[in-house]
């Protein structure tokens, strides 16, 4: 099993504020242009494509996760957040319980997590 | 760590169809009244009592997480939902990723997975 925490990218996803989807999916291009920003740089966390998270109403989606930590669904998100996403996976990999508190999440995504998941112990 | 699958219970919700909170809360009650019912059987997944699954405006809430399998949260849930809940949970349990299909889920439920999150691998 991995060490490291992980961004999971739901790539089949539409943005909850487009009025219908696309062709590539907004998802798939979240993805895209996530993996292509953070090639240029040393990121401590790894990023999945995945397909459904099932928050299809609150799309774009994606997931926070890593071993012994709180998991994390966020959606509503578009690719104008990719920087403030790379912000957040690095602030979450660098917790131990997967808990980045409030005021430390970058601001654009305080308001976008669904839900989230308790680790196993 | 646990092998055993787990439903975690927030006990801080309030239920999305009632006008406020209540005391005790009614994700408290859910617990309480899931724990009671599972004690006369032998179920095949551990119960927990959890603060918050960020969750909040689509309450009761639960999560349905276990080694290796996808984490899925559950809203809009009430204390009439307990036999259906035990049959989800002893579903999940046995399988070995943790997709229930949608079929094969107490039709009760079929409508309240509010997010998933894939297991780490």
């Amino acid at each position: 099993m991995t060490t490291k925490s992980r961004l999971s990218i739901c790539t089949t996803c539409t943005s909850s504020s487009a009025k219908g989807a696309t062709d590539p999916r907004h998802g798939r291009e979240l993805f895209d242009k996530m993996v292509e920003s953070c090639a240029k740089q040393d990121m401590p966390f790894d990023i999945r494509a995945v397909e459904c998270l099932t928050n299809c109403k609150s799309g774009c989606s994606v997931a926070l996760s890593g071993p012994g930590k709180w998991g994390y669904v966020y959606g509503n998100l578009d690719t104008g957040m990719i920087d403030d996403l790379c912000e957040l996976g690095r602030r979450y990999a660098g917790t131990n319980d997967g808990i980045v508190p409030w005021r430390e999440r970058p601001e654009s995504l305080r308001r976008n997590v669904i839900a989230r998941i308790p680790p196993l112990d």
